[in-house]
This record gives structure tokens, C-alpha cells and sequence, in this order.
């Protein structure tokens, strides 16, 4: 017993399990693993568990509405699943995901402009994430590179950055990852002696900047993808949310033996289900789905069961398109008010579809410290260094439209107005 | 076009589509990672497949009795925390789980003998697997030593071989993990030269051999452990399975600082939730629960209120009474036919808890061929080869209990006992 080591003391109970932990801590430090160093606190999490304060405006979580789901047909659809096929429902699962549900995701799919994809090369995930979680694992040794958009998703990089990839971003404009750059970026690394395995992409209302790759771009980066054998890993879980209702094809559409496409059932129905999926080119899908059945056997069979038959029941599409509507206004509610509140030096993208804008203040000014202060006025957003693999510091902030009602927006801008201008003006000051 | 490649031949659009196929598997098959080449296909999960077509027996798969679960109730319970609690079931959570789940896991596990477990050092996971995914993840690099009972349950072989990690058995006896055995094993590897990271164990009715870890050993494992600086991994999905309705005090009860203990619903309620957790030491907590949450970002909170609630609403200690009494007579059925129809060269144990028992044919016996025989004769088992991380045949297979009436049992143990009384003449012929 580590208090064994003091004689002559007595120690209280208290006393003697904390040093006990602290000599346990001490021992167990050289256990972790290389990778385990790389997992990092997500700023999008980090800031969730604060934005649940009662007051706040929360601008930070990138959360669908659900204020226009049908909550008793929910209801009714878990409660017949249960009754009806309690047995199957509360059971496992085969590891790619139910028979039902794959060919439902195909549907899905379809309306988005994925035509003729097989249930087949469809694997059922935890949610997107895990889909990319079993990207990386399938992929990526420790070393190899990952391609990703600047700015990227938090959570994407967190998911690479525990394999222990080089992530290596490209840099877009107002029309997405620019091919130009995707090629001499390629070309350095490889020169460099790299090893390119995916380019990881959110080519619909990029998470967090909102930015579309424009359709005229898409072909061309699968091919430059393809010409060095670097395979695409395509993430679209806004894809149909374009606000005028005519989703852009995927880069998946044409090209299904070089994309590997996830999608996810948490921005058009419910994150609470956690279920996404992976399209998945065939001379790849056997590796990719064992590699998930290595980590949860199956999904769950009771959300698998609960969304195919609500979505078989419940006009979906109908659903959508409120939705889009939903967005389409909340988005235009928060432009209006940047327009209004913020200082002429910010500039911000006007996204056509998604959850986000993304604002960029004159170059020097840390979004970071200006979290703080905006807590205190009783606003959060997340700053733009999250979405990055620098530890750069960062002049942008990510503005989530999507979970908060129009005034909550415009309340919420309100008060984060004054926390930019004050740093413009400190800025321009200094 | 890879077709463009064949001068002056028309080619029909499927073989062209199956001739870009092949060349891009060609290409992409240099990109798969190092660990991709470890993940195999796990011989339960395959014979889940052939087990559900109608007319086999199944004594493979390790499947809870769900026929005792008051389907109305569940189904009630999910259709009132969706019509009252849907916008937090339906919306992400915090990446530990909730709150009041995590509570009612620190109840489950006091029921077992885990005293005074706190909230906080529970992370909620897509089922027990999950969490034996996350151990690897934060502890082991490639070529760390995993040590693992001889024979043990073949998902964490596969989850730790997707890490690439060295698999190394102890040897086990009617009591469980052999101390000597263990001190003689980490000695051997310590000499050469191996960083040992985890002992992984399931201490009460080991899966797949159904036997138990003697109380007075308990400590000695852990004691062990402790001087060679290994953590112990303790999985015990079937701990409050125990016939006699007394579990066993779980390793971790006594060693809050030296076990990760994980937990599943699967077992006591339901596999089709997809919930499980870890209990960790706390100074080991927030790497744990950050490499989750990379993952999965967090698990299903549909899921994890409709467990709470129902565990709330329901008498789950008076359950698991019926549901141990229930596995205790199906063990009794197991027993009893193999008694009356094995041959006397065949061996099983006796387990006091549980969903296996474990039968040994004579020496030299190959129990996957006999795989085939068995499933033309209506029955399927696993063999026994799944539950080592050698490449050896093995005289060994398993049968689970758990998940079938007994007729079905006795009829199953029927149908299997002709296949082996013709492989131990056979062998005794040869």
C-alpha cells in the first residue's frame, strides 16, 4: 500500500486513497499508447457541455431542428416496432446493418443523385463518425496522409488524429477545395516521399464554412484523386439540405469504385438514433465492414428497426423539404442580422444550404479569447482554430443557424456583436 | 476507361463496369493499412449468418433468453420517453452517456459487489465491445502484449488484432486463470524483451469455456498484474448470471485504481440497445472517454433513456432471479443430453453461471470439419479453433445454452451427437 511508505503517520482513508491513485497514475502513465497522445478534447464538445447553460444562445452545435418532427408518430413507430418485432428489435443484428434499412439508405441515396447503388455495399454505422473512424483504421498506417478541406471538421480531425496520419489540408475558395492547389499539394507530397491515402471531403455546405464544391469541380478532384491512387472519402450529411431543393450529385454518383460516401441519418431525422452509413466501392466493403463488426458486433438493432419503419410510414421527403425551409429562413435570419450587428471589417460566407456560416475577422485577431468574453454575453460559437490541424491561431468562427429559432439567432448576434467590435477596434488599434 | 485498353472489341456495359472494377481493386489493394490485413472475419458472426435459416438448432451464438422481457412494457416505456423527453432522446448527449444512465450503472454493478463506483468514472458505450476497442486504442502500440485467457471470447481476439497487437493465452483450469501460469508468461516476455500492456479476462463463466475465476484467486490475478505494471481489462457481461443468484465480488471491486471493468445490457436486458460500459480508473478516465467519443461522438441517447426509463419502471432484480433460473434449467437440459447421448471419450465442464459449455473430444480430433456434418444434421456449434489466437486445429468446441428452450437443446445435442461419436470412432479407427 502506497501508504505504507510514510511510517510513523497516521493517514486518513481519504488520505490513503488519493495516494494511492497518485502512485497508481504515476505507474500507469508509461501504458498509454503513441496514438492516445494524438485524441484531443474536442472544441465542438468541449464548448456543447457549456452551451447547455439556461440563457445561453447556443450559435456553437452544429444540431438539427427537430421542432417539426412528428413526435407521437416516433412514439407510435418505436413502441409497434417493439411490440410487433420485440424479438428481433432487442436482438442482435447482422454487422452490416439490417437487410431493410441498407435498401432504405439506397432510397435515400437516390434522391440525392445516387442512382442504382446496392444494398450490398451499404454497412449501417454508429452514427458518420464511426464510418470515418473505420476509414482511418482500414486505410491508414501511422504516417500515411490524409487529405482534408481548410477548414475541416473537428471531429473528422479528431478521428484521424488517432491513427496517427499526417493530416494535410487544401485549400478552397467561395467554390470549394481548389483543384489547382489539391494537385501541387499531392505533388509535394509525394515528392517528399509520402504515402496519400485519403482525401477527406464535405463537398455540400462544408462543416464548418458552409462552402460548396462547385459541380463543375467535382469530377476533376476525383480524377486527380483517382491519377494517384488516393481514394476519396466523400462526407455528406447536408447534402439534402440545399435550400432550393435540388441536392448537388455527390462525387460518390459517378464514380463508385473510387469514392467511399457516408451519410447519416442525424441532420435529416435524429443525431439521438446514431446511426449513418458508408457506401462502400465493392472490392473494398469486406474489409470495411469487418473492421466495424470488430468494434460494435452490429448497430443498433432497435434504432435500425425504429427509422426504417418511420421513415416507411412517414412522409420523409415531405419532411425534408420543410426542413430545408426551416434552415433556409434560420440561415437568412442570421445574414440579416451580421448584416446588421457586425462591424464592416468582418466578412462571412452565404452558404446555400447546411448549418453553418463561417466568419472571418481582419487577419491577427484570435477568435479564441473572444469565446470568454462572449460567454459572458451570453453567446457561444465555436472558434475557427478548431477546425484546422495547425495550432495556428485563428481570425474565423463558426456560426451554427441550424439548431436555434430566428429572433434566438438574431438575440444571439446581438450579443456577440459588441465582443467582435471591441476586438476589431482594439485590433486596429494596436 | 480501363476498358479502352482492348482495341476492336465491343464490349457490353457490365463488362466493362466489372473491368474498371477489377482494375481499381488492383490499384486500391496496396492501400489498405498494415492492421486492415488482421481484421478477419469472426467464425461466430459467420455462423450467425447460417444459424437463423429455419430448422437449424442453434447452440452457436451467445444470445440472451429474451422471452421473458414484458414486450408492452418496453414498447410503453420507448413511446413515453419519446412523446415527453423526444427532443433530448432524439438529440446528441454528452460523450460519457447520460447522467441517470450512468447512475443506473453504478446501481447494476453494486448489485454485483462494485461498492461506492461513482458516476463519473462510467463511460457509456455501443456495447461492451466498443469499450475493449477503446483499451486497445489508448494502450497498446503495435507489437504490446495483450494477455488473454486460453481460450477466451473471439470478438476481443479480433478487436485486439486489429490493433496488431501480440495475443499471448494463459493457461486456465477448472478454477480459472492459473496464477503460476500468468507469473510464468509475463516472466517469458518480460525476458524477451515485451511490453505487456493488458490483461484481458472474464473471470465468471468465461466465454467460451463457461468456467469461473475461484474467489481466492481474484486478488492474486490482480496482485500480479499490479507488480508487472499490466492493467487489468475485466469483462463481465455474465457476472450477475450466476445460478445460485450470489455473483462473484468482480476483480475490480477491491482495485479501483489497477481495472477496467466493462459491463454490458446485452446479457441482463437487451443486445439490440447497443449499450455497454467501462468503469475506469479515474486518473485513466479522460483519455478513455475522449478516445469514445472520437469515435462515436456519443452513444445512442434514444437508447440510453429508454434503458434508464425502463429499468426505473421495472423490477429488473426480480428479472434477473427468473432470467438466472431460466439459464440454470437450460444449462440442466445441456447437461443432462450430452450426459445421455455424448460418448463417453467426450468431456464438457459444469459451469455454475452463464451461457457456454465448453466439450473436449479426444486428442487429435478436429472439431471444424465437423462443423459441416452438424449442419447437415440440422445443429450448429462454434469450433473450438475460434477461441484461440493460434493457428492450431482444436478438439474443442462450444455450446451455448443461453438462447434456446430446452427441447431445443436436448433436440440439438440429439442431432450433434452422432457427428461426434463418428469422429471419436473414426480417430479411435485411425
Amino acid at each position: 500500500m502506497a501508504a505504507g511508505i510514510i511510517t510513523g503517520t497516521e493517514l486518513s482513508a481519504e488520505t490513503e486513497t488519493a495516494l494511492e491513485r497518485a502512485v497508481a497514475s504515476h505507474r500507469h502513465e508509461a501504458l498509454f499508447s503513441e496514438r492516445a497522445h494524438n485524441i484531443k478534447q474536442s472544441a465542438v464538445r468541449d464548448v456543447f457541455d457549456i452551451s447547455i447553460r439556461p440563457g445561453l444562445v447556443s450559435l456553437a452545435g452544429g444540431s438539427p431542428s427537430l421542432t417539426g418532427l412528428p413526435l407521437d408518430l416516433v412514439a407510435q413507430t418505436a413502441s409497434k416496432v417493439i411490440t410487433e418485432h420485440g424479438m428481433e428489435a432487442l436482438h442482435y443484428g447482422g454487422g452490416k446493418g439490417t437487410e431493410e434499412l441498407r435498401a432504405l439508405i439506397c432510397e435515400i441515396m437516390a434522391e440525392e443523385g445516387i442512382l442504382g447503388a446496392s444494398p450490398e455495399d451499404v454497412v449501417v454505422t454508429t452514427g458518420s463518425q464511426s464510418a470515418q473512424d473505420i476509414a482511418a483504421k482500414v486505410f491508414c498506417n501511422p504516417g500515411d496522409v490524409v487529405l482534408v478541406e481548410d477548414p475541416t471538421y473537428v471531429g473528422a480531425l479528431n478521428t484521424f488524429e488517432a491513427y496517427q496520419v499526417q493530416v494535410e489540408a487544401v485549400r478552397m475558395d467561395g467554390n470549394g477545395l481548389i483543384p489547382e492547389d489539391l494537385e501541387a499539394r499531392i505533388a509535394e507530397l509525394e515528392a517528399a516521399g509520402k504515402t496519400i491515402k485519403l482525401l477527406y471531403t464535405i463537398p455540400s455546405f462544408n462543416n464548418p464554412s458552409g462552402i460548396t464544391m462547385a459541380a463543375e469541380r467535382r469530377q476533376r478532384v476525383v480524377d486527380i484523386a483517382r491519377e494517384h491512387n488516393i481514394l476519396v472519402l466523400e462526407d455528406n450529411p447536408y447534402g439534402m439540405l440545399r435550400f432550393d431543393g435540388k441536392p448537388l450529385a455527390p462525387l460518390r454518383a459517378d464514380n463508385p469504385d473510387d469514392v467511399i460516401y457516408c451519410g447519416s441519418f442525424s441532420k435529416i431525422f435524429s443525431p439521438g438514433v446514431r446511426l449513418g452509413w458508408a457506401l462502400v466501392p465493392r472490392h473494398l466493403y469486406r474489409r470495411f465492414y469487418l473492421a466495424a463488426e470488430a468494434v460494435v458486433l452490429c448497430p443498433s438493432t432497435l434504432t435500425q428497426l425504429i427509422v426504417t419503419e418511420f421513415f416507411r410510414r412517414f412522409d420523409w421527403r415531405a419532411y425534408l423539404a420543410e426542413s430545408r425551409a426551416v434552415y433556409a429562413q434560420r440561415c437568412e435570419a442570421m445574414l440579416s442580422a451580421l448584416a446588421a450587428e457586425f462591424p464592416a471589417e468582418a466578412t462571412w460566407t452565404t452558404p446555400d444550404g447546411g448549418f453553418f456560416v463561417w466568419v472571418t475577422l481582419p487577419e491577427g485577431i484570435d477568435t479564441y479569447p473572444l469565446l470568454h468574453e462572449a460567454i459572458d454575453a451570453g453567446v457561444v460559437f465555436i472558434p475557427g482554430a478548431a477546425f484546422t490541424s495547425s495550432d495556428e491561431p485563428s481570425n474565423r468562427l463558426r456560426l451554427a443557424f441550424s439548431g436555434v429559432a430566428p429572433e434566438q439567432i438574431r438575440e444571439g448576434v446581438k450579443r456577440l456583436a459588441p465582443v467582435v467590435r471591441r476586438a476589431v477596434e482594439q485590433h486596429a488599434g494596436a
